[in-house]
This record gives C-alpha cells, structure tokens and sequence, in this order.
C-alpha cells in the first residue's frame, strides 16, 4: 500500500537542498512582503506548465525559452506579486531578463539562465526595476529553509491565506520530500486567476521524466480546477528536482510512488485553491460518469462547474437540477436527455437521486436543499452515453465575488 | 435609401391579420397574466431557430417536427411563462401535442398541426394541462388586434418590462408590416436564459425564402447577445407570414428591403433583451476587428462579452482592459499579441486609445474610467491579423445578478 507522509507546515523547503526568502519589495502592496526567491544548493532539472493565453506574460516566454534550451541546470526561482508583467511589450521581456541577471549577480556562481520567473498581479504595468533589484538583493542575503511558509505568504493577492504543503514517500533508493506553493483566488473559476505554482523535491529525477509527471499530476489537480486552454496571462506551475536526497526516480517502481505522490501534493495544492477562491463559501465537487471519453465527461463537468447560473444557485442552496442539466446540454458533447440521471450528497455523490431518465423522481425538495445548504457536496450526472467519467471541483458564486472583482484594481 | 418605418407601440398584432389574447392561466405567478395566444386569420408560412441544447424542452422537439412536415399552413402560437416543459420526458411531449389540441379546438376550423408552441420557465416540472385547458380556451374567446402588447407582457419571466416592436417598409408590392416580441432576461449572458422571439408579418413570403431570411437577421441580431450552440433548454424564435397585405416578397428588391427591416426589428428586440438584462445597469457593445474571419472575430468578441472578469470591471467602472486582452487571449483564435490595440468610446468606439502594439499607452486613467462610468460605452479590439469584425452587446455583471439567480426558485 502506498504510503505519503504529509508534513505539517510543510512548504517548498522541506525537501533538502532548498532555501527561501520572502522581502517586501513595494511592488505593489506597502505592507507586505511581495517578492520570493527559492534557491537550491544544487541544480535541478526542471519541468514547467505553461498558460495557453495568447496574451502570454513576460515571465512565462523567459520561463518556456529557458526550459527549452537547458531545463538541468536550474538554481533559482523569483516570484512577485502585484505586477504580472504582462501586455509590457518589449520592455517587460527586457525587465524579466534583467531580473534574472539580478539574481545570478545576487546569488554569485549562477548564470541567468539558471533562474526561472514568476509573476502575478496586474497586467500592463511595467516592474519597477529598482524595488525589483533591491528586492531580490535582500531575499538573496535572507536564504534559509525555514523561509518556505513566508516565501507562500508574498505570492498572495487575493488569496485570503497562504497554501502550501509537503509530502514524503519511501522510495526503493530511500526517502524523497515533496513540497509545494500556489495562488490561485482572483479568477479562479469560471475565468481562472493567475495560478502559479512551485513544486520542489530532493528527488533525483531526469528532466524528462520529470516533465512526463508534471502533466500527469496536473492533468488529475490543477486541470480539474481550470478550463483547458483557458488559462490567464501567467499561469505557471514549475517543477524543480534537485537530486539531494539521493533517491532517484528512475525504475517503473519509484515512478509509480513518486507520481502517485506528485499527484496527491497537487491535488490538495488544487483544492485549497478553489475553497479559497474569491467570495466562495461552499466546495462542490462535480462528477460527470456515462461519457463516451474523458473528454467529452470533462467539457460536460467544466460547464456545470463554470456556469454563473448552476454557481448562483450553489450559493442560494437552490437544488435547480435543471440549471445543470441545461448546462450540460450546451457543453458540445451529444447524449439523450432521455438517459441523464442525476445525484447529489454530502459524504458520497449518490445519497439522493434527482433525475431519472432526464426527468424529476419525486424526491423532497426540502432533502435536496438540506444537501446544497452544506459548505461541502457533490453533485454526480450520468449521460448514458459510456463509460468515462472525472471530477471537477468548483465553488459557488456569491455578491462577494462581485465586490471582490468590480474592485479589484482600486 | 431603405426606410424601415418604426410604429409607435407596435407589437405581433401590427401586421395585417393576425389577432391575440393574453389571460392569466395561474400557471405559475398568481397575479398576472402568463398565457398568451397569437392567431392568424389565414394560413402562415413559418420559419423557425430553436435551441442547441441536447437538452431540448418538449416545445422545442414539436416545433422542429411541426416545422419539418409542413411549414406553409401555421395558424396560431401559444406561449406561456412559468413552466418550461424542459426534462419532463415522455409525459411532457405528451402535454405539449395536447396543447396542440387544446388550441385548434379552441379555435376550431384549425389542425392541432397548425399550431407552434413556446414555453419558458421553471425546468422539470409539468405543466398543470387543466389550467392551461382553461387559459387557452379563455384566450380563443378574447382574441383581438389590440392585444399585442398585453402578449408582450404575459410571455414575461424575470424581464423587468415588456418587449415589442412593429416596422412597416415600402415594397415595389404595397406596405408590409413586420411585429415582434420577445423574452430574454434570465439568463442571457453568460449562460443565456430562454430567450423567446414571435415576429409576424403581413408579407407573402415562401416558406423557403422565410427561413433563409430569418437566419440572416438572427446571426445579426439574437446571435450577437448569445453565444451560438450555447443555448437554453427552450430558446426559440418563431417567424410567421399570412400575406394579409397583399405585397409578396419574392423578387431581389423586395427581399433585399424586407430583409433590411426584418434585421432592424431583429436587432431592436435582441437589444431591448440585453439592456434588460437580469441586473444589468450598463449596455456595452464590444467590437472585434482585424481578424482573419468573421468566426474568428465572434469567438473573440463573445468571450470578452461572456467573462465575468470583464463584466465585472463594466459594473465597478474600471476601465481594466487587461481582463480584456486576457479573455481575448483565450478564446481559441491564434493571434501576435504584440499585434493588439484597445479603444474605448462613449459615441464611438475608438475615442480613447488604451492599448497599442499590445501594450498600454499613456492615457489617463480618469479619462477611461469616465467612460466605463458611462450607462452606455463601446470597445474596439483590432487584433491585426485580418479584416474581419463582428460586433456583440453585453452588459454588467452585478450584484443584482447574483441575487436574482441565487433565488430564482424560492
């Protein structure tokens, strides 16, 4: 039975060989600490999932150029908040590659080339270079490994608390660390926030496998969270392995435990995600079975899951079925009405059967209510139509997150 | 130069010919009418566009078939509000021939073949047929020209006024006369709510002729406030023809002027749908240019149209046109976005540039506030890669919104 340890307060610096810092650098907030660097006493290789935006920021053309030309060597990673040097044209590609210079000269020993960048925050604004550099001078003389919690903590905006967490599993070659850091908040949902995402680990892995993983893992956490391809300006998730703990991951065995892992740290990094999204107040995991392919199951359970009408009504413990039969039937995928079946519940997706054979059973409204007046509930629909399925997980739609996002520059 | 006369409280009944009736049928609201009937005098060529939702309500599936079989021999539309007739199964088809039967009874000397159907409301539950029975049967008994706008108002769900209009147009042939009606509101953007069209004309216009004209004036009217395929369990636009008048439409010159009008009327009606949007306190027309094809520019257009990001920003008044490059950046179409300019405008669409070269230019911040404080105001994307443009009306996202979708039910 596999077995993953999680550590409490775990971060990106429980893996050996890691170390962080978090400055306020005045990027953007006055208060608070805005910048983080990660450091590795050793190079990694590294994997990186990009936004498929066509409005691609600064960070992620660097990040996705410097993957491609050398993903073995990478020492470091800087990540701000309250600017996203995004739509800055040629002058916010020159701000990004200065910041890596910043911190090679900073961190002495490593090239540009070695650091990889983050950002989020406003779009259309360029970096102050300045805060920037005196940023990243002070993180750089403020390393350690107790660091990680406060490195989460400046990648904030609207996130309403830190998320992070570290995994151990026993591998053949001996025991490797996990840890991990995200924000999401802001557009989570129906039109995705910056999401970033670092993922580090004392694992010896090539760069390869390493890459083959990342997707893997992300396809089962960050993607179900997210509309494929409809993703922000920045969305990025790195994956740096620094090889410290000796292990490798290597042979079919410690890929299995490794990605089985990698996936569990995602998830819950996902997760903490979306109940944090802006104005949420309920957690609703939605799964979609009978499809004809996991596709068609995860265009069907996005649309459920991303309708301002099904999200309204999550926050009005309104059980409008109809709202998310309706939904489901303008995904683009083809299935009989005639063989919708659809549950509900709070511990399990079936404790209560609204539809049958697309039309109302007669249950008790008052049941149903009862179940999506919960802050936790599941919702299953099953098209008829085959045997695929998947899970998608989202929140409601609440005045908060009208407030939170007709203000949000202010 | 065309002159499409508009008539001051037009409405279904302006049209030579065609009578109706609305009563309160106590299908769902208590106090109100809900029920409405529109009768021809003669027989009716009929054009219909109804929903892509594999989740079709029972109207929609008789409709079409209705349609199909013959669409030269329309005599009367029946519409009620409160009750969709959408998962109701094999019962709920059941109910809606016998509301065929119910009408050409009523009416005698008609087919229950002759007669369409329009349902909006709540999902899932079916129609109470001995209230319907009597509505029906009162309504056949108080037919009459003058009853136009009373229809408007009885096919009303969450719209907050009646929505009609009649445009009369010299033909070489004599003076038509073309009336409409319609129902949005709901759930019209992002998710699109039932959104109902009647458009009678005193024309004489083959079936086949009527159906390619109602397609041209709906992808420039309906399908610019909805996004296409994704479409509610009912929506339906409904286009009769009973040559009252005299004056046929046959030839290019009366076509090309009676098309003309009938988009105008199209466009009106489409428009009246937005500004009233559930919420809505702010109507914005979003332009994309400089694509490669109109599909291209409508993908664009509709996904700036639909974020709730962006809509969000409309209703703080917060001219934050990175949410728009970034819902742009995802909509599927490949475009430079080094290529992308914004303007905003009040009269015009281009009176302030906000974006050039993909990056901000150096407006001022209040100028572009002052226009997104606007109750009305329009954007203009050129992404630079063709010369195709499409134009889509949207509005606000607002508190109101949520409110009323949160408690839709109850």
């Amino acid at each position: 039975m596999i077995k993953n340890k999680f550590l409490k307060e775990g971060s990106v610096t429980s893996p050996a060989g890691f170390r962080a810092a978090a400055v306020a650098a005045h990027i953007k907030y006055a208060d608070r600490p805005d910048l983080a660097l990660i450091v590795s006493s050793a190079d990694c290789t590294a994997a990186g999932m990009f936004t498929q935006n066509q409005v691609a920021a600064a960070p992620v053309l660097v990040d996705k150029a410097i993957l491609q030309a050398d993903n073995k060597h990478i020492r470091a990673i800087v990540v701000n908040a309250g600017n996203a040097n995004a739509s800055t044209g040629a002058p916010g590609l020159d701000n990004a590659r200065a910041t890596q210079k910043i911190t090679a000269a900073s961190l002495m020993n490593i090239q540009p080339e070695q650091v990889l960048l983050l950002s989020t925050g406003v779009i259309g604004v360029q970096l102050p270079m300045a805060r920037m550099q005196a940023g990243i001078e002070a993180a750089a003389a403020h390393l350690a490994a107790e660091n990680g919690l406060a490195a989460a903590q400046a990648i904030m905006t609207t996130d309403t608390h830190p998320k992070h967490l570290a995994v151990q599993v026993e591998l053949p070659g001996g025991t490797v660390t996990i840890g991990g850091m995200a924000k999401g908040s802001g557009m989570i949902h129906p039109d995705m926030a910056t999401m970033l995402g670092v993922v580090t680990t004392d694992a010896a892995v090539e760069a390869a496998v390493l890459d083959r993983m990342l997707r893997t893992a992300v396809s089962r956490s960050f993607n179900r969270i997210s509309i494929d391809g409809d993703t922000s300006t920045n969305d990025t998730i790195l994956l740096l392995a620094n090889g410290a703990s000796g292990a490798p991951v290597s042979d079919g065995a410690s890929i299995a435990l490794f990605q089985n892992a990698l996936a569990v740290l995602c998830t819950e990094l996902a997760q903490m995600i979306v109940r944090d999204g802006e104005g949420a107040t309920k957690f609703v995991a939605v799964q979609v079975t009978g499809a004809k392919s996991e596709t068609d199951a995860h265009a069907i359970a996005n649309t459920i899951a991303t309708s301002p009408l099904v999200k309204t009504a999550f926050a009005g413990s309104d059980a409008n079925w109809g709202r998310i039969l309706a939904a489901a039937g303008r995904a683009g995928v083809a299935f009989d009405q005639n063989q919708a079946a659809l549950w509900i519940g709070v511990d399990a997706p079936d404790e209560l059967q609204l539809v049958a054979n697309g039309a109302p059973t007669n249950y008790q409204e008052a049941e149903a209510a009862a179940v999506f007046a919960q802050p936790e509930f599941k919702i299953r629909l099953n098209i008829g139509a085959g045997r695929a399925s998947t899970i998608v997980w989202t929140t409601d739609l609440t005045h908060d997150y009208v407030s939170i996002n007709a203000d949000y520059r202010s």
